[in-house]
């Protein structure tokens, strides 16, 4: 708590009092460079004491080197490099890669606003009456067990019941290869955890999935990027890349990619599991949107064509209208399994017995089969709706069309205002997106957006695009038109 | 997965391949040493390989070095100390402290054994008909919204609901401080992760949480022990070791202290707090017990008597009979809290909101506390046949009466059995115990167990007790009585 005992009667001003407190606190780590202060009138509220006490030690902070203030941002503790000892930067310590575009998102939650931003299935695709069936009959046939622990592993029934399902894809996996995560966040963090080290090199696409960027950060991991065009990953890239930069791991979503919404092609499938073979590079494979399929053939997962032994597959319930279960896994050979669940036991010992037995019970009824259907009849409708919208109210972009998944990735000429932008206008004029610098390694994504296809009825995707337009225009016509050089949706 | 196609028709011999496989494996980090490989009849079953196929690549594995087969338990990966370049050994790697004895306690999980093993409640008091009713009236209540995301820093009625209720322990947070985990072991497992780095020292009570041994080992952090005495961790060993090995964090449970069930005294407590103050060290709190308190005066918290903003309180609803829910919390500044939760985020995105919502519901209605204390009232009650069994059954052991808690702590005497031989011999008669040595961070605790009060009705309670001390008594009429010395229940 940043609150203490306030001396009243000591002979040390009250000023003082705070601001010894305050050094204390970042001289033993508990404050870092980065971390956020709070308001002057909230920290004197919580204190009972007079705001121009804590204005006094902010002040006298300030001067010293200790902190600083933003305006409009807040007051923040600064980097001292160490001078007193302290710890080192830990997990956590700095900000998370693109804090500031994410906390231009937080202002898109709010009502009124169209916001295409979100990474979810539509709320009214959710089976919230089929969950509480499940949860119920459960409860009746299992009754303490459901709420006790559960083992790492995960439990028994669903591992087999997802070791069964994965041999659709074509994946062969027994069940005791398939372990039970807190959702495919978990799943990855785990392979991450358990293959690289602090300093080590991750290989992704670029653009890539903001959540890998959030452990990369989180697990001191170091991010190098391959280039992204409409068949995905550009797989003969990958070799430099690889022989570069030494990478431990290759991450990658063939299907339905985040945010580029492209399928890789069987031939850059094959490609890169030769390559990962002859450089015994691990592969992440990322299956969460496999299920999100509208239209046309997909070609087999990586983990269906490796004959290494090298691709890890992780996937959750998530995207297929189960995201708040927390229900992922990962498929992995024995031993790195038994590794996997060493760092998950340590980590919260278990996921929750009742949500793995739930889901589990929804799967196997073959129920949330037809939900998922019907909401991907609804999803292909929309996305829909959103193409025809955007041809209509904003033909300046430049798209690809979605056969699956959750997203649209569109580009921005160049010779108009960029994402963020477009961003911060269009919530004027209630609508939202996530700009693109959001999924990239570096600068890159100035003129990108990534468009939720599902989030709302086609009526409300008019509307949002038709907003989306305006601002656009609204930007546009306040530049000056410094080329004409049509836009791609990708770099 | 450790299959592999095989190429039938190529020239290379079969076990060739199986070898050449395995040895990649293990080059390219996908097998690490200590990892288990599979038994040679499942592997070739697995690939449609003649047995003597996998038995000839193991046996050159073994010749060359990679592999090694111990009788009984299996064929491990050897380390070759990165002679390939293969990645460093990395989270997971090793086997888990204490694993052998972890492994001893599986066996303790078949039918007809009374198992006082356990870290959990007993079943019949989970309280089955509230959660289902609370999860019915969530969904009812929040449709959509309790199967969605939530936010990492957790669902804020709760959170709120949480800083409320411990202000009856003297601990006066906001919401904002209070952070929802997967239980109270993500909770520790993220202050470990946000404090220390690999290779800085944790400070813990020995012996300890194995959990926390647990968390250690994943995160590289090294562990020095305090001694504990019927008094809780004995502080005045403190100060040597702080100046001694440095530690970044001291991690305590004050109150009924796993595996001891001790309670710390008020004047430790304030030594304790002091020396943090005095050190600049950070504590982290283990407040899991906290609620099952069968007699007598609890002191309060260190978080409560903390002036200097030191103490990370954390805690869950895990022992209070919703192990399986995976709720727990810890309490922190804000800004150690927006670090935690960038690590949560990174980690698992959220905890599941129904989970939240449920168990928030439960608490907010009262009738979970009906529910704690007519199981506190059993536990008394079973705690008291235990110790009346024990003073008839094994009155040559020594221990000290839990007030609350799910343990009782015992000392055998140095001229019997160890705990460990005991415990194998006591399997036979149908009795398990978790052995001393599980919660020492080193070679201690041969001659001590720690029982679990609240698993079993009193009848069973006593039937177990009586087969421990038959199982004792055999053991110890075939031992040469090397000393007579009284046992205590503290080193």
């Amino acid at each position: 708590m940043l609150t203490f005992a306030i001396e009243r009667d000591a002979q040390e001003p009250l000023y003082m009092q705070i601001k010894r407190h305050l050094i204390r606190q970042i001289e033993n780590g508990i404050l870092l460079p980065g971390d956020r202060l709070p308001a002057t009138r909230d920290l004197a509220e919580q204190m009972g004491v007079a705001r121009i006490s804590v204005v006094a030690a902010y002040d006298d902070l300030k001067a010293e080197g200790y902190i600083t203030s933003q305006v409009g941002r807040g007051t923040f503790v600064l980097d001292r490099a160490g001078d007193f000892g302290g710890p080192a930067p830990t997990a956590g310590a700095s900000r998370a890669p693109n804090a500031e575009l994410r906390d231009l998102l937080a202002l898109a939650e709010r009502p009124g606003v169209i916001n295409f931003s979100h990474g979810t299935p539509a709320d009214e695709f959710l089976p919230v009456g089929l969950m509480r069936e499940a949860i119920d009959a459960v409860l009746t046939r299992d009754g303490s067990a459901a709420i006790a622990y559960e083992v790492p592993e995960g439990y028994p029934p669903l591992r087999d019941l997802v070791a069964r399902r994965l041999t659709r894809l074509g994946i062969h996996a027994t069940a005791s290869e398939v372990l039970v995560t807190g959702g495919c966040q978990q799943a990855l963090d785990l392979a991450v955890q358990a293959l690289l080290k602090p300093g080590d090199v991750l290989l992704t696409a670029n653009p890539t999935y903001a959540g890998m960027l959030d452990i990369a950060h989180a697990r001191g991991v170091g991010v190098v990027g391959a280039p992204v065009d409409e068949d995905g990953m550009q797989t003969d890239k990958l070799e430099d890349l690889i022989l570069q930069h030494r990478p431990r791991l290759l991450y990658v979503a063939p299907t339905y990619h985040n945010p580029t919404g492209t399928i890789m092609p069987t031939h850059r499938r094959r490609h890169l599991i030769e390559l990962a073979g002859r450089y015994h590079l691990p592969v992440l494979e990322d299956g969460v949107y496999e299920d999100l399929h509208f239209s046309g053939e997909i070609p087999p997962p990586l983990k269906a064509l490796d004959e290494n032994g090298l691709v890890l597959y992780a996937s959750s319930f998530s995207k297929i209208l189960l995201p708040g279960m927390r229900i992922g896994y990962i498929v992995v050979s024995e031993g790195l399994g038994q590794r996997l669940a060493r760092v998950k036991r340590a980590a919260d010992i278990c996921t929750p017995a009742l949500n793995q037995r739930a889901v589990h019970l929804v799967l196997e009824s073959g129920r949330l089969y037809e939900q998922i259907a019907a909401a991907k009849n609804a999803c292909r409708e929309r996305r829909d709706a959103m193409l025809s919208a955007l041809a209509r109210y904003l033909p300046q972009a430049r798209w690809q069309t979605p056969k699956g998944g959750l997203y649209l990735w569109a580009g921005l000429p160049h010779d108009g205002p960029t994402a963020t932008e477009l961003y911060l206008h269009a919530l004027r004029l209630g609508v939202a997106f996530a700009m693109g610098p959001l999924f990239y390694t570096g600068d890159e994504g100035a003129y990108f957006m990534r468009l939720n296809i599902a989030a709302y009825a086609p009526d409300q995707i008019e509307e949002g695009i038709r907003r989306l337009g305006n601002a656009w225009r609204e930007l546009a016509s306040g530049h000056v038109a410094a080329q004409n050089g049509s836009p791609t949706p990708f770099v």
